[in-house]
């Protein structure tokens, strides 16, 4: 297989979903030589319009560059790209940073499976929308060797944002984005069952979201504030004790059913605060929960 | 009963909890006449060492103002209250300002009950936690007669904030708090199980919350886009399919459990994207999820 003559500025993107292509473009937009592949062709058009070089398989694509930078749906979808035969072996003494998402327990396994194979790897996270990437807003985690992150730092930065290296385990970087990705599409359920109950009580979206706008500005003290609690393993709820939480819950579940709006995840959550008031915890804060559904 | 000659610098507040205290305090502040009343007694104490008048009845209570303003935990509670004989009674000619949260229904059954005593009634919610009261942060929504809102504006000013009549039907603040309280309590339901997911993993909350701060500040544009989809009856997945929203989630739901996490909750968002998958959606946004659960 050809290389170019100086790989130091070039790099690979395996997998072209809506986040690859933005990672491949902010890597052509810092004018690297960058490499394109994907499984199902077809997606790399704008790409090599700019400039990207698509690759006929994955094994020359990790050929063309030092750095592969995956980003698919998972890691069994990683596992299949990388652990062909033929892309392991083009691997050997390269460099991988794996931003696909999955479980910390899998990034683990993908590094110890580099390790094996003479791979240098890096595991990592994007915490941010697709429009982030290239600009101050993305926020990318890492894990992994520290020399290994302080060596891959100059191209990485072509991705824009914020890189934080959370630790030499390589599944530190996916149990932050884990725990995060947690309240993200939990919060993103909660707004789009928000939207249904209000559509059904007359209340457009447009109407509602300058205050959802506003439940979102109330977040960030009181994140503080249940982190402290989980922190410490206590639970104040003198300003807002779960039985007021409760009973809120109970509303919503009554108005949302009422309309023939599925509930059933404020139902759980509603019971999850009604046992943590049968244990004896009614006064404590709705920051207790965290000890229901856990091993405390 | 003895009328003090000048009431109009004059409120009651029924409900002593958190909030009411809260509602109590920012009145007195405010200069005005606060009479207090509570069911169980021994929670006045710091409002009348700031010079707030208990009343040993509600009906005393409601007496010494031109303007009553209740918050207590919903409206069964705050039945129990205004709905005894004498306190109705003790009502008629005057306001009551109910800014206890319940559904929208229940709202509209007080309007209707003040409306046949003679009981001038504007319904109300608050979005924001017991600080913001007295300050500008704080939100409170109202709804029932335009007039007696405007009316009513001064005094209530001296809740500090910003105030909203959301329309005459006097079930529209519910509406809307129910809404807003269904993203607050489930976002924070989300995060509750992220702190127990990340200690799990060894993540402390206080490692955890700066970077929570960064999921909560990136969901005000979802928000605004999210309200678009529903309005609009499409749901984009260019950016973010629901596709990968599912495969993200079931990596949650695994390492919670791995871990003897109780993962209840994102197993019912899990099966609410896969069924809208199962559907024919998996292109679209997990915005599509509204209708999953809804109507349409
Ligand atoms: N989009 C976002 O806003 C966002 C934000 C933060 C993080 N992320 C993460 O970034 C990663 C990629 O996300 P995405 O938005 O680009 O879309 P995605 O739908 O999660 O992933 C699509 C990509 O995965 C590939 N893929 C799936 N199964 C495969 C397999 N068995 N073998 C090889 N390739 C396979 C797809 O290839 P085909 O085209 O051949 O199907 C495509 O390239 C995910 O882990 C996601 O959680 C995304
Ligand atoms: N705290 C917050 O952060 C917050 C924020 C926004 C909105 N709100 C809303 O404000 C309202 C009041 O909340 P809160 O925080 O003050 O605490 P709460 O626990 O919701 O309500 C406590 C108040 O309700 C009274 N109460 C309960 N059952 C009653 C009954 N059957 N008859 C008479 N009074 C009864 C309690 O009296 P006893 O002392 O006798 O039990 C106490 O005064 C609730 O609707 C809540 O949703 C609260």
């Amino acid at each position: 297989m050809p290389h170019p003559t100086d790989q130091s500025a070039a790099v690979t993107v395996l997998g072209l979903g809506p986040m690859g292509r933005a990672l491949a473009a902010a890597f052509l937009e810092a004018g690297l030589h960058t490499t394109v592949w994907n499984r199902t062709p077809g997606r790399d058009g704008e790409l090599t319009a700019r400039g990207a070089v698509p690759a006929p398989t994955p094994e020359e694509a990790v050929a063309a560059a030092p750095l592969t930078v995956v980003c698919v749906v998972n890691y069994d979808a990683s596992d299949a790209v990388l652990r062909q035969a033929a892309v392991t072996t083009a691997l050997k003494g390269r460099t991988v940073v794996n931003l696909s998402a999955d479980t910390p327990e899998r990034a683990r396994d993908t590094a110890d499976w580099a390790g094996r194979h003479g791979i240098r790897y890096l595991d990592g996270a994007i915490m941010t929308p697709t429009p982030a990437i290239g600009t101050d807003d993305a926020v990318f985690l890492h894990s992994g060797p520290r020399e290994l992150y302080e060596e891959l730092r100059p191209v990485l930065a072509a991705l824009g944002g914020t890189h934080t290296h959370l630790g030499e385990d390589a599944g530190r970087a996916a149990a932050y984005d884990i725990a995060l990705l947690d309240i993200f599409w939990t919060a993103m359920a909660g707004y789009t069952h928000a939207l249904a109950l209000a559509r059904a009580e007359g209340v457009s979206g447009a109407e509602l979201a300058p205050f959802a706008q506003g439940i979102a500005a109330i977040l960030p003290p009181l994140f503080t504030e249940f982190a402290a609690d989980s922190d410490t393993g206590t639970y104040p709820g003198e300003l807002n004790p779960i039985t007021s939480a409760a009973s809120t819950m109970t509303h919503i579940v009554h108005a949302s059913e009422a309309h023939g709006i599925d509930a059933s995840v404020m139902r759980v959550i509603e019971g999850q605060a009604r046992r943590g008031i049968a244990l004896g915890h009614g006064t404590d804060g709705f920051s207790r929960v965290g000890e229901v559904i856990g091993r405390r």
